[in-house]
């Protein structure tokens, strides 16, 4: 494959999807060299969905199945499905707020990004600004990485530091944490693209 | 007390003394509002002992008993009664290698600081640069924390940020780091010798 070919992203999500919109408006404008093909929900009226069609791009909400937390085995199958005939190279999440499990790890092995709210190691798990507040951290930040089968345990692909201020509430550390989201992932998403990254131990390389 | 007495700091050491020169130096150009009075060490020939007595700064070895890791009950009253002899107001850890106890926190309780060579609660512990290179995180930095009976668990006064380089090893990365550490000490010093600070949970304000 030719290394001007756009790498095509499959993002998943369950929310208002701002960090896909920030990273479909990057490729949109050809910063990142990366084509969205491919937007799937597992939540029905989610905004996500709505960014994607304003942009043309396909976007679908398959069920979930019987689980809370997680696909069922059934639902992963048609999510796998979908995002193998779209053609996806990369699975972008963006708010998605299930777990992923061995199949689809393996149907995209060391090809599943995600964006956490915190400066990882520290913090992993939900509610990771508040988590930080309440520790009394001066610095957090956010964490683009692999996503392997542990809990935002992957191999870590960049970070960016956020201040934690003294009159900081919860909602306004996450607020601030989520623009620098919206720079950091569309940068990763670039490096991604650009095809040239390779692992070293843990560390992620070029 | 009058708010602009100087901070009485004793500082604790057992090597070269680099954070130590920075504090003691931002005293004497009288951007921190502090008196170094006493540079103790359990290591006979450690720099730090040197460097104060070039700034004509009372420092003494004390001989830290019969643990590696620790000083000795008797040792240990030795080092409370010098520190204590001495006036000091804030015990400032600066590159001490053994664990403070109880009796040495009872003595100077809430009074006593440290800095730790990465973004704290990620890599506590022993050569904490060496845990964020190999661990592959992007950003990490140093932390001046109030010292209590854990292991640089303490409620954080101060954190920078320092990146981490594709190119780096731990040597090079250890040396960007105490860059870092050699601004940020005497800012949280400053802090503290301003007496504003107060404690909300494990958030250290103002």
């Amino acid at each position: 494959m030719s290394e001007t070919t756009p790498l095509r992203l499959g993002i998943l999500g369950s929310g208002r999807g701002s960090n896909f919109v920030a990273v479909a408006d990057a490729c949109a404008a050809g910063a990142v060299k990366a084509q969205p093909c491919l937007v799937l929900s597992d939540v029905e009226n989610a905004g996500i969905l709505g960014h994607a069609r304003t942009r043309q791009i396909p976007a679908r909400h398959i069920p979930p199945g019987k689980f809370r937390t997680r696909l069922d085995d059934e639902a992963e199958q048609v999510w796998i499905h979908e995002l193998q005939q779209a053609g996806v190279e990369l699975v972008v999440l963006a708010g998605f707020m299930r777990v992923l499990k061995g199949n689809f790890l393996n149907a995209f092995a060391g090809r599943i990004v995600n964006i956490h709210p915190s400066l990882l190691p520290s913090f992993p798990g939900l509610e990771a600004w508040k988590q930080a507040l309440d520790y009394g951290v001066k610095v957090t930040g956010c964490t683009v990485h692999f996503v392997d089968s542990g809990i935002d345990s992957g191999p870590i692909i960049g970070q960016q530091s956020v201040p934690v201020l003294d009159g900081d509430t919860a909602e306004s550390l996450h607020e601030r944490i989520q623009l620098a989201e919206h720079e950091l992932y569309p940068l990763c998403v670039a490096r991604l693209a650009s095809r040239s990254m390779r692992i070293q131990g843990r560390r992620v390389i070029g």
